[in-house]
């Protein structure tokens, strides 16, 4: 069998790295040998801390892909969020739990996505569908995705089934769901090593709409006003973003994830969108936004409505 | 619960009209009692054979679907190959056996697709992974819409799953595969009662690739010289099809189902694209192409890479 390469999205997040070391290890015990993980980036702290935490390495990364080279994309499907090349590559397999957008294929393929909180929570269904056992190890990983998606199960994405897997898991795993939780988000929110101009790309997303091009970055933390310290120059760091990317709006959301709300600095061109969308003034460039804290269910569908 | 409609594509073939009664039967066992299956256009006399055979009813037409209205996507992904409106429709599920092309949604949803020859192959899965058990009846739809998409497992679209599937809702059925199979797909080569017109829109497909508008459409016959009898009224009306369609290219593909073959009628300014996609000559519009009998598989593929 030829090569196949198994990768989530850019800007990878705990789901997206782990979801291709869980894919990679469920299709070798299917038999398919050739298959190899992934990543498109760097990855951030908290996932840094779940490697570590489980002991696994950290896959390689990869830049771009070869004209029908064979894929299985996990945690993603839109291709300005994958590789460069996708569009020429063969698709053999999509696992997701995204909304389906600018994505594309010239032939038949296997497509599993479900409205769930998080990719791991399907690939929970496939290991359970294909009766293959759960190591302890992925499960660990498989728990921490669904943590790291869902916030410790707070964030309206979350649903029964992430909830009900997430339990099965941690007792494969043997681990306290509740603090090991809280010790990985905290992690995750160690924005020391970060430049401005970094922070606003570690987990960032592009979505076109009615022809407006909107960029939301988001970032976890456990003090919105640390991370806000030196807004200028986030505020620097996005003006430049924008004018090197063609963006009219572009959001970050800074999300307190002991609180479960996000602020949101907004510029661009289009900020009027926001506006709209939230109903909320813009003051100093910021907007609160009360108990948002999911990009993909609170943020992305209601600016796209209002493009 | 709000009210679910449940369709597969226009030109409705067997496949698509019986995925939509068994996707209602699926979805109501599993406790979702408002969900009703439409068609979208006439059903052909394959499929009426079908219905008449088991004894079930026909499904109501569909024309367009409302803002926000909750459906489910059988068969089919493609926006231009399904309803008028489905683009602000509110898509909960998807279960195809195509290519992904000319689909989004704003929310995440359940989608499973598969590489296999039928959209029953993927239900049967489903039932089985909730636990549901097939009634005769339904499992007589199942195995209908198999032998119809495969050929009676001739065409290259047919893979194992497919034979296993269709051998087991055989048992289920209590029907013999080969003798059914082939009075069944006799039936739906009876074009007595078409005219010209009618034919060329009984299962026909547009694709673009490149800017190239490319039609193809389908009939199965016992015999391409039968079909071909009156070939300038064929040519007459599929000229028209151009014309108001805008097309580029339109391919009547005649397929031979006791050989295994097809003949094409070919069309339009484009034609080049299909001696390209080929390596055939076209003498007096006809093109004759050896152990071709799948659009999904062997046509439109070498023309999205030709045009």
């Amino acid at each position: 069998m030829e090569k196949v390469f198994i990768f989530g999205h850019k800007n990878p997040d705990t789901d997206t790295i782990t979801s291709s070391i869980v894919m990679e290890n469920l299709e070798k015990k299917l038999g398919n040998e050739n298959v190899k993980a992934y990543k498109l980036g760097k990855v951030n702290k908290e996932t840094e801390y779940v490697l570590k935490y489980f002991g696994v390495e950290e896959p390689e990364t990869l830049d771009k892909i070869e004209e029908k080279a064979n894929v299985i994309l996990v945690d993603h499907n839109t291709f300005s969020q994958s590789i460069e090349g996708i569009e020429n590559a063969n698709i053999l397999k999509v696992v997701d739990h995204h909304c389906i957008s600018g994505f594309e294929t010239k032939t038949p393929l296997f497509y599993m996505a479900e409205p769930v909180g998080c990719t791991e929570t399907i690939l929970y269904g496939l290991y359970k569908s294909n009766g293959v056992e759960i190591e302890p190890k992925i499960a660990g990983l498989m728990l921490s995705a669904i943590i790291s998606d869902t916030l410790l199960f707070k964030s309206p994405t979350c649903t029964e089934k992430d909830v009900k897997v997430a339990k099965e898991l941690a007792k494969i795993a043997g681990i306290d769901i509740e603090s090991y939780g809280l010790e990985m988000l905290k992690a995750g929110t160690d924005l020391s090593e970060f430049t401005p101009e970094e922070i606003i790309e570690i987990d960032s997303k592009m979505i076109e709409a009615n022809g407006v091009n909107i960029q939301v970055a988001q970032v976890n933390t456990a003090s919105i006003e640390d991370v806000l310290k030196d807004q200028s120059a986030l505020e620097n760091a996005i003006q430049k973003y924008i004018n090197n990317n063609n963006i009219n709006l572009f959001m970050l959301l800074i999300t307190d994830i002991i609180n479960s709300n996000s602020e949101a600095l907004v510029l661009g061109d289009k900020v009027d969108v926001a506006k709209k969308a939230f109903g909320e003034e813009i003051v100093n460039n910021r907007m609160f936004l009360k108990d948002v804290v999911s990009r993909k269910k609170q943020v992305f569908p209601v600016l796209m409505e209002n493009a």
